[in-house]
């Protein structure tokens, strides 16, 4: 009965619904999903600063949520999935907690060439393209990606106007076909619910990495799996962290 | 409520029963699994000649499964896993079904790479190492594999004294993380079940490939995401197939 | 005095005939050039299904060419191609017999980067396109690649229209030139004979598979050099093949 | 006559001292360094977490700087350095500063480039090896890293027995020559000051990030190259930053 | 002080200058740079045939005036650029000389990825492409280049109408930032002493390789470093160099 | 009837002579081979400044041999071979002669991945390990390559004792098969017919790229492929080459 945290990466509540609610569309009968709103940092993540900031609330609220006392209404957390498509704060989790900790855009990148030869990424800000790719790259599953475009669109403006989203995000992803792309992945965790219809429309796989992000979460628990210990996630050496004692992270 | 199919690619039946006692380990309490050991090909598959002769018989296998009536004793396959560690066979299976195929080779990978830096895989015979390297390569998941090193191991023989095979398997894997991997790939379906316990004597994450494929498959059914059919995997022409008319492959 | 084998990838004689003879224009004078048609296996191959079918063939008749008694008319086989086009089995037939074995895909490469600094391929559906890469991404010879471009011709149909078919090579073949490839590779063996012809039209080199593979094919012989033992292409412990008893494969 | 700001990564001012005394060592005539120490953060940054936490701080030290009048004694700031070895924030203050950024795990790699074949990285902990690794790969500077070699010292026990710390590096680079590499970089900020010495006793160049970057940020300055806005480092759309309001960033 | 040397890599005296004047505009108060036009070779370098002979009138014209007496006007020289973009040569030089040798290709490489993510090249004819692209692929500076173009002016057409010049360069480097480069090098040392006037024009960093060259050579000097003796540019044995004894080569 | 011209990089004709006898051991009855030896240049190429001045005699020497006038004495040469390994040179060759040019590097790595999945080199001193790397990287053959391994033999000191160089070739080659390669390449022309008894003795390929070259040689020529004029090779524009007036090169 694996209990699956979600933690947002920016502070808007109700876009951290709109991931939890995708996430439950997917999750096995025995899974309970639970959200996570960060208290600080930016109510979007479009730059390097902005997913500077966003770490330390992610950090802050997951830390929160992981020692809090379990009780029935709190049940404790077996895997989290950090929903930031393209930034930074795996690896910080992946220190912090005991348990597994899944990225969404590694997720999506499984997902996608599990049912294509090559995939390709369509994201909000031409300016996140790097970031993305640098994800990719550091996770080793770049090399079957052709492309990761972007929509111009901020992460605030997408559900400004659904449809018009839906008809940008489907031009991008028609030239990713042509680029050689045989499936698509939404490059941010503000466009999760979207992909069964994008889907259809396409004629090609377009993935979600919040709902990509739950099974591969799922199956760690299931597994039995957690974090190596043995290498660069070693138990920290407590230290003086100036300005976050409130955190108390050992 | 998906119904998970496992293709074992040797012809031998207490090997198939060994990975979907595995498989159901780990498997969602709606998922079904059920297995299919191959009537042709070889017993067990350690060379390029063995690979290519077991795919005829794991294709046949699968087409017939998958084309048989449902009823309630056989229902509707909604995902298969191709338990071969670096043998080909996922891109056949891709085009011949319509449902999702997940390789137990990349599948490791994917769970290695989420719970460490970077990985190594522990196989059989030493001859099989370029094999399961350029099924890594293909797929796009090697970037982040330090090592791929044989035990010198048949698979027939792993069976033969299960705790020396432990001991030898063991050996490896300690001189991967040496080599700088934090997790460590159990390099054959036949390893299936070993897992758990050589992750305790390890100190360090080992996976097992059938066990990780499971959740991969199920997820990917959950999300509704099927093989896309726009590019290599696109529907075939009808062909004259000169000793295989009774496969009745249109 | 080379004696070359050359296998066919599908059912086709008159596909088989047409290689020969491509080859025939391009041997030493000392060189005996033998075609093989298997008897089993699709009319061409242009899917993973349809690679997977084809090596039983292959396997099959390089096997009995290979072990039937040398008489005057049926000479010693000294190295052997095999002229399928992204096509696996080059490695199981290196397993299998005891003299080299050149892949028509890998010689294209070959002599392209030995007349240009990049070069491409120019091949029949589409969907072969990812076989082909991954085919060259195995042999460690696709970084000088710029782009493999299909025509959407089936293997079956080039014959159909030789002119049309040349025309559309041409057209991508000067898309390659844009792309930056300097030399361009026919991407079937059934395109075998065009060469010289498409070189003239394109005014840069174009270049045959089976040609290629001819020289590759003789030099090895002429240097004494077999395939090595001493890894992936070590002998085959005996084994249960069930049902390819008839193979009589040790 | 350019003014250079350094700022550590830790909240240690004296480690600050240390990394501005070597900088001085190399800067031109008309050259002013300034350093800058964070006042919230780590005191040493070895860890995911660590380098999570040690960005605010980093971000608010140098926007503090950055922005505050310019007077006789705090003059304008024409680059900035960025003391962490491996360490992410060049991009993020890349974003922030209109001047150009300089990160030491770069500068060490491109003196090492200019003076060797290979080069290799001595570094503290095992644990970091892998964030080093990282920035290499996502800085397109890892081709001719042959290796990443941990001391197993931590950054603050550096200074508890220098000749120690000497010998111990000194053993590392040494086995770092036999893997291939010809000059070998200090992989810490705190390692700074101590490059001379090192090169004499190893007979092969060994280079400080901290002095390789004063003449690359001097270059920069003088060259009148500014980070380019036209991609990811764009300006940023005002956007409200919960918790770090004081920050003042638009 | 650093003395820094400048070699020319074509006979023209005028072109030396333009790069001299170029190199001045961004050296430090304390710095002296000095021109040097080898004697012998092609007039402009554009074709692996002029790469070749051009080598030996550099290597000629360094060695002079590296061993030529110390006197008030001829200081010795503390490091060497040289200044043929894309051409072979620093390493001889390397071997050559004790003092470090800097190539513009890669310092322009240097300087471009430190402003912005990815960077491209605009060239001379489209023939010197390769050559470029091998420089940077040897370099180990190639990852973040996402193209290199070529004008089709050649080195001594560059100066005949400036303004043209200029417009062609600005049409190719603005194609460049399409293809999603975020800062363009000038990729012919005859284009010295346009980036200031382009970068303003094109509205993203334009790097000028000899600009680029000489706050590298200087910080090398400032830090000490030499090139490594302990690998590839270990001294030579002496040996006899037909046709070259006047060279008095070692 | 092929007529190969085989250059060697050296003024040593004692080993034009050891090469044209390994060559004429492989080539067909109706090849005929010749061999030339520079008349400048260095004793032996080891270092890269003998690279560069090598390569004035090779291309003087190659340029007097193809203009010379045809007899039968003298037949014109319908491919050369460029007998030095790891250096430069072939570049400039194929964009002086009409015929195809082939380099004894990339022969030697083409046959080892022909019978080999993996290879390696054995070469004569460490210092040219970087400059074989770098031949093998620019020509997109190197990633099959596990390792180039020094023996310290100086290329003159290679037939002093021909068994005990015989015997350190067989350590280093040994010691590449535990590296992971199934076959190694002679990393020397002057290692040329040493290549049958050391495949003997090692029990694995042993590659000599000079017997290598000549099938690809013949081949090239029998296709009736030559040089690409399209990019990179395109014909020259005359150019006043300074103090190469005699070598009459439009």
């Amino acid at each position: 009965m694996p209990t699956i945290g979600i933690v947002n990466v920016n502070t808007s509540s109700s876009m951290t619904q709109t991931i939890v609610d995708a996430a439950r569309t997917v999750a096995a009968p025995d899974t309970t999903v639970i959200g996570v709103t960060p208290a600080t940092g930016p109510e979007s993540v479009e730059t390097h600063i902005e997913a500077a900031l966003s770490q330390v609330g992610v950090i802050t609220a997951v830390h929160r949520r992981h020692t809090a006392p379990v009780t029935t209404g709190t049940p404790a957390i077996d895997a989290w999935i950090i929903a930031g498509y393209g930034d930074e704060g795996r690896e910080a989790l992946q220190e912090l907690v005991d348990v597994p900790v899944v990225d969404i855009t590694e997720a999506a990148a499984v997902a996608a060439m599990a049912v294509g030869d090559r995939y390709a990424v369509v994201t909000t800000l031409d300016r996140t393209v790097p970031m993305i790719r640098g994800r990719l790259q550091l996770a080793g599953l770049h090399e079957r990606c052709v492309s990761v475009r972007g929509t111009g669109l901020g992460v605030l403006e997408l559900e400004e106007d659904p449809e018009r989203t839906d008809r940008i995000i489907l031009d991008l992803a028609r030239q990713a076909l042509t680029d050689g792309a045989e499936a698509v992945c939404l490059g941010c965790g503000g466009m999760a619910g979207r992909a069964h219809e994008l889907t259809a429309r396409l004629g090609a796989p377009v993935v979600d990495g919040v709902t990509a992000a739950v099974g591969i979460a799922e199956s760690l628990v299931r597994q039995g799996l957690t974090t190596s210990r043995t290498g660069t996630y070693a138990p920290r050496s407590p230290k003086k962290l100036t300005g976050f004692e409130e955190l108390e992270i050992p």
